[in-house]
């Protein structure tokens, strides 16, 4: 028999590949330039030229045993000392390689982090609007999955709702900012709060409450924002980092869980990913990746797209009467549907082949995603249509 | 509090590592020429010329976002296609690449058929000698480990034990053939007879049993071994690869799962493993290593290194006076020791610079793994230490 877990796994709706394939069906039905498809969260600009340049370079200068051949568990050794003085050097902050492990991407990252520091049975608490994939990895590591509901005024934390549902079971907290579906960034004094009410917390319960803080955007900030590094302001914190948005290479599965110093048994913590990693088939970030991005550990591609659009696409809802909390980064925008239920204005945005996700996704009701990691052209012509939609409301 | 369950892993001694380990202090202390490290299962040719080359062509002539792109969940198309017309080409199946699953490497592959085709609590039945790696896979599935001693006599199958073993919670076989750390090939009427046990087995308890079936070293063969395909001798067959060995790229983590056509709810077993990676943090194998892969599909690194490796210490070993099944394939050999506990055994030979992986590793004690994917003049130079090895037991 199937795994019973899996197969009813497959039975829930994925809404976000629905649209995707709908979008797909319309392209070949009126033309992808005729549709305008901001439903998928993939960078829409090249990995920057040094990265093809590093990869040919590696594979021409290094011997093959060693760039194809087995890394360390924990990742290769001089790549996570790059890493670490890459974040001392950005942040302030004192990591050796020690604290480092290379990933396959954020999800592994997260992947292990979920494991490291929680027991079966835990509790996580997670702010809405969240990732749809946090559930899943969540329940893969054991775990129950608390949801604090979103503060849509502003994006920030209600902590409120959060106090209410901290109890001792609770084990590990997850951020993720600049966030995926807001875009919104979490302040200083929003992080400084929550670390507040954490450190008071731990001592309550006699246990750590570690923070786990998913940040694949970070690299995507807009102009005049202010986005803290987490880690610097809660010592039990893991931070889970993917160069798929920063470098563009989403596709080649590289990222790290980076261990803050100051965390109660942070080495212990990366010792532990190698165990996980025996149990989930993972045995290490590729090689190749890991070189590369080690050689390119400060680069970006150009990311400048994105404020573009962004600044195009959040003036005009404004100016078309949506309602939207602005930006500090990513490549999303999450304005309030024109109506309560999201999936019927999402279905009257698609009559006009603008493709959005509907809120509910990412648990946040009444909100619709605009993913514009799209060509700048798009937007422009999208604009147009935002604004027929809006009139329909009128 | 970390995880007690990952923390209590670390505890347990790695012995392969350790010996490792003191092979790079040794090296440090007489030069690493002077000992004989023959430890690891770690390819020691050069994947082919071919590999890069298709890399660097993948790079300059396809779009960036298509190389570096998210790739679809089960795996490139194109690629899922190529692998199976290879299996259809060389072993006469009929896969689609309906029924191919991209993963990072076997353990990947291995992670993702445990959890697909049984329950947490089902029973896996194993053949020792195996690859010590197998029993997390396992536990990480949530499943219990049945080993079948081994049938020292030629690493084929103790069906008597097996047969004793066999119960209505077994759900899973293990096998991998040509075997880690054996070499040995488990031959047609070996293979026949298991699946003819099977099927009969599940008949009587009303329930598949997959056969799971880890061939990394498929293509690492010597001369005049008969090696079926396991697919093509039982239906219910999940088939684990890597090209870790064959193309020598270990380090990039890229193999396949390939479920063949005649199983039960196949195609759905692959639509399985998309879901089983929302939940292990795998997200797909890397795209760039897929599209290398593709383009190299039926090439191999040049293996026939491993043939003379073996040939020279199969035949020196006979004639010191060890006993030893001679391999068919890979690049191991498993000798009894010279003495029951081949820790001590290996502790001695350790005196001479030879390092060896005592056979318990492997669950068969009484038994060394000699890992000669080494350099030819290292085999001949490590001849006449075998040799005394053996006479300082006369």
């Amino acid at each position: 028999m199937l795994s019973k877990r899996y197969t009813d796994m497959l039975s829930e709706k994925d809404i976000i590949f629905e649209i995707a394939g709908y979008g797909r069906q319309r392209s070949q039905e009126i033309g992808a330039g005729n549709v305008f498809d901001f439903s998928l969260g993939n960078p829409s600009v090249d990995a920057p030229a040094s990265v093809n340049q590093a990869i040919c370079s590696i594979l021409t200068q290094r011997p093959a045993l060693e760039v194809h051949g087995y890394g360390p568990g924990l990742g290769i050794m001089a790549v996570r000392q790059a890493v670490a003085q890459s974040l001392n050097r950005r942040f302030s902050m004192n990591y050796g390689p020690e604290h480092i492990f290379m990933t396959s991407g954020a999800a592994s990252a997260l992947a292990h982090a979920f494991r490291a520091v929680t027991q079966p049975g835990d509790e996580l608490i997670i702010f809405a609007p969240y990732f749809s994939e946090y559930k899943p990895y969540s329940a893969g590591a054991g775990l129950t999955t608390r949801i604090v509901p979103a503060d849509v005024s502003a994006f920030q934390i209600d902590f409120e709702a959060l106090e209410s549902l901290l109890n001792p079971k609770v084990t590990a907290v997850l951020v993720n900012s600049p966030n995926n579906p807001s875009g919104a960034v979490l302040s200083t004094p929003t992080l400084k709060r929550l670390a507040a009410l954490l450190e008071e917390r731990q001592k309550a319960y006699g246990h750590p409450i570690y923070l786990i803080s998913d940040e694949p955007y970070r690299e995507i900030l807009f102009q005049g924002t202010d986005c803290p590094y987490t880690a610097s302001l809660y010592a039990n914190t893991l931070t889970c980092y993917s160069f798929s948005k920063s470098l563009s290479l989403p596709g080649e599965r590289i990222g790290y869980l980076a261990v803050n110093p100051a965390a109660e048994e942070a080495t212990r913590i990366v010792e532990v990913c190698s165990q996980i990693s025996r149990t989930i088939g993972h045995n290490g970030a590729t090689t190749l990746m890991q070189l590369t991005v080690g050689a390119c550990i400060d680069q970006t591609s150009d990311l400048a797209v994105y404020q573009r659009n962004k600044d195009r696409l959040y003036q005009a809802l404004l100016e078309y009467g949506y309602s939207c909390v602005e930006p500090g980064g990513t490549f999303y925008l999450f304005p309030r549907s024109l109506e309560p239920d999201a999936y019927a204005f999402c279905k009257k945005a698609q009559q006009l082949d603008l493709l959005f996700v509907p809120g509910d996704v990412f648990g946040c009701p009444g909100h619709f995603r605009i993913a514009y990691c799209v060509p700048e052209e798009k937007v422009i012509r999208a604009l147009p249509r935002l604004k027929e939609l809006a009139e329909l409301y009128r």
